[in-house]
């Protein structure tokens, strides 16, 4: 186990997430990640901080806001050095998110670029049958080339997705799907300070290679938010007492239960719309179920360095060798001895668990195009998390909502060696 | 792609739904889709429509309504030309619906024709120790040949379930179920309009084999909704301004997120009874989790094709090739060519997608006895669904439930083409 | 089908929860069933029986309650016969049941006799962020031979859990995880008669090994309550008229329905704790996700034997053969005997459904270190289930919380044969 200082850890994580990713990231087509946003002012609603991706300019149009997606083919950098082919919308898998406000007259233009024909379906939106997306039924596919128009207007509010209905297993299952978030009318209603979305998703990608595979439809190994795996997912960050959402969507193929530490929430809203107050329930975890999305709100009032993950264990893995054999408690001295004469180089490993592999995971070479099972340095050494795990960070102070580093614990608040 | 006019296509859909698939099932023991029943009038509550099944017929005996089920292997056709070999009740599976209402005396006989004893649980229903037909624990398994009778009083009103409780793993994979209605004894008590009820199950049927594998755990790969699949279920037909209920139980091995399109709805009953209006929760999606069921209620106020499916997206695919590889964006030009060469009639596929799939199921022969990946055609061409997935028809004019054919949406109402 | 009666069944079951298995479990690490223990007293609230486990004590220093966990690895018996090497707490897996009250000051120190480092994540627990055992991220890791201690002031009331956080999918599938419960100041706040604390978990146990394999993530074979599978669970016994909780934490890869047989139950607590009374749902089952708890509470009015289980009908079996082929329906009368010749001792199964394995189960030797499938005798005969399954004994009368054997059912409430 290396233990690095705190100061060394900071600068790393700094580089994971900073800007030399994004400048990659951001050459091969996928987004910036969202710069930081001001906390809002006056009367003004909190905007939606979509980590890693951004939100969907509109320009006005006769008082109809339209939005313009375009599905296609991008790489995209999962974490430092992991490529994937995706299908997405504008450059990224997920798609921006749209927000609007209810009330609002859209029109949201689809382009296809994709190789195969297309359609985009409303989920959760209330809208006439004919803008419902599903294709073959609700109206025509959009062929390679065409562009559609949509426009509705939105007479709700809440979390809802867009994703397409038409080869949807394949075209989800590469990536094909974006949060739509509607603001209700009055800004006072639901009013929150910190507003984050998040999409999940899981994927099933053979270490070495870069193409999801959309056949798999049980045994995925890369888990991801809002596209990115740990070490590169970015932190939600917030200054204590004020009041935060979280808005999570699901269009993978298996439920994601959301946990966050230090905090019990509220589960305040499906795809179905808010939930009253008086008819919430406090968890510490949220079951996301395939098809849906849930909010959850909560004033941050415990200052930290808190994960947020996928409570699946596997889920906070990246790609592992699923043929992995069971080592636990062997001994494999004269065995591994016995291989290595047949295999140059084998390496005996997991005897007493499999911490050891982060130690090592910087000292060998590992599978090309992939990312190690279990990654990330905190301030008091590896983390060995991976897939989708983030943190909330909650500070007294805060001069923006730029990564604020780790949190320094006072003295005397940390668990302590007495033997 | 090839793409029919519209009444040819609806020609088509009604040949699946109408009266030769239904003639064949019924020949083969499988009943007959129940005819559409009229709306409720007066005083009356809304029957159970349990589309492609029916409700078990009762006699009364001295006070006590009299049921009797059936247990047996019958072959059932999932879909046109899919035949399935299932254990269920009374000629299908799921077996027929159980309807009755509160403070009845039932009394149900059950008689064992199949090559094993059975039981059967009572799922949900509040009832002495020994009718609980927990095989060994609450009485004696009904041994092959046997009849026995269960009888208790119903002091509850909600959806709930029978299913056996003994070797319980094989008899339900095979397709033993069947939902148990018990209406509140105030026909004014959550009352609706229309009221359907849903069995949901997953199987797995390798292609060529009509036999369902009970050893599966995991990785099914049939999906039905009251034993049939995708595009042979049977559209929910209903009128605008109507209150609608849907129930659906759960008795497979994993989760089904249901969603309808159009609407939102609140979740409104368990298997532990109906919930209180005031604690409801709006949904676009409900999670219906295994040994469960879920009723939700709604307004139909939106006109229209609203598709209502299964949101795992394998869920609304039919018989998929587990072992296929990942040929998107592979270029197979030249290696078709030279397996062709080995291999006559081989057909490379899927370097666009799997849309091409659908479009040519129909031109080249599949496996014998299963169903292609995706099928269905709607109003504006293949619909690339199957598995857990039909339709709620709304229509602001009915003669009656039966199917009213595609909503022809209003011009303008339909997205369009803009390049 | 082998019918013994009544009697000998009853004490074949005494066998298996009694005496004989307990000594041997004691004698290889693992805790004794824990002694029923009185009902409450007075004023005094009913303390937590975490059935064939224990609550772990402590000691009080300068007004600080300090408990002491040991990170081992242990022998436990799974079943008769049946045993597995865990990873665990103070000798067993789940840990003992940490009880403690809302405003305690606890100290827990934490010892890792374990062969590689280890953290206590309190999941659930409002505390500093510097006490909350995330790897790396909250504070150092616990090298093997260390202890740390953590201290914080409870400010919550409810059901949570602690498990390691670091090398976290490895350490939990091998069994690292317990209950952490916290009551009311007030002890009538959620003043029940009778509270039971269940740890669910799922293991891959290859049939003639002992160490569950940590990289298994779908495929799982063993089902455990509190470390036990069926028949050996213990029962849960209570009084007619007792107000009954209980609670189910679920720290494995896949979400347990837990389903109460012959009552409704309504959910009041989650891992972020109770919910109101005016905000819940009544079920006949819970849905327990990943990574949360659920508190279930009811009136066990209804007397009888009841089962209580996990609905996911393949977690109520025990080690199965994944490679089993299908054999419903075929008749391998010639086909074994040709099988034979080249065989010696091979036998045909499963013609007509998988129940006459339990009844061949005590006549054949199966493999070594397993337990059978289906398993378990009541008072009418074999049970077959395994895994999740244990009973609710609801007795008009009782001496003690001892197992008081089957239910005497009164005449005429047995579902009885009429032809």
């Amino acid at each position: 186990m290396i233990w690095l200082r705190r100061n060394v850890l900071t600068a790393a994580t700094a580089l994971v997430a900073g800007s030399s990713f994004a400048r990659r990231a951001a050459a091969q087509g996928a987004p910036d990640p969202q710069p930081p946003r001001p906390a809002p002012q006056g009367g003004a609603r909190a905007p939606i901080t979509t980590l890693q991706g951004r939100t969907l300019p509109f320009v006005m149009k006769d008082g109809v806001k339209e939005f313009h997606l375009v599905a296609g083919e991008y790489t995209q950098e999962f974490a430092p050095g992991f490529r994937v082919k995706v299908w997405g919308y504008n450059g990224s898998s997920p798609g921006p998110t749209i927000e609007a406000v209810e009330g609002d007259r859209v029109r949201i233009l689809v382009t296809n670029k994709l190789p195969e024909h297309t359609s985009v379906h409303w989920h959760g939106v209330l809208l006439p049958s004919g803008m419902d997306g599903v294709g073959g039924l609700s109206g025509p596919y959009i062929k390679p080339g065409e562009t559609y128009a949509y426009e509705f207007t939105l007479r709700q509010n809440g979390t809802q997705m867009y994703h397409p209905h038409g080869d949807e297993m394949l075209q989800i299952a590469l990536g094909m799907m974006g949060m739509f978030i509607i603001h209700p009318k009055d800004p006072d209603e639901g009013r929150v300070d910190r507003d984050f979305a998040w999409m999940t998703h899981a994927w099933k990608i053979d270490p070495g290679t870069s193409r999801p595979n959309p056949a798999e439809m049980t045994d995925f190994n890369i888990w991801s938010l809002n596209g990115r795996i740990f070490p590169a997912t970015l932190p939600m960050v917030v200054k204590t007492g004020q009041r935060v959402r979280i808005r999570v969507g699901n269009l993978s193929m298996v439920e994601h239960p959301m946990h966050l530490h230090g905090h019990h929430f509220e589960v305040s809203g499906t795809d179905g719309g808010p939930i009253p107050p008086e008819r919430r329930w406090r968890e510490a975890t949220v079951q996301v179920p395939v098809g849906t999305t849930r909010d959850v709100e909560f004033i941050a009032d415990n200052p930290g360095d808190w994960a947020y993950h996928c409570h699946k264990s596997h889920h906070t893995m990246n790609a592992m060798s699923h043929a992995f054999p069971n080592m636990v408690g062997v001994n494999q001295g004269e065995a591994a001895a016995d291989i290595g004469k047949l295999v140059p180089g084998y390496m005996p490993m997991g005897r007493t668990g499999m911490a050891e592999m982060q130690s090592m995971s910087g000292m060998m070479p590992g599978p090309r195009n992939t990312s190690p099972m279990m990654a990330g340095r905190g301030p008091y050494g590896s983390m060995e998390m991976g897939g989708m795990f983030t943190t909330l960070k909650v500070r007294d102070e805060l001069a923006s909502y730029d990564d604020p580093g780790w949190y320094q614990a006072p003295a005397g608040t940390v668990a302590w060696r007495v033997a």
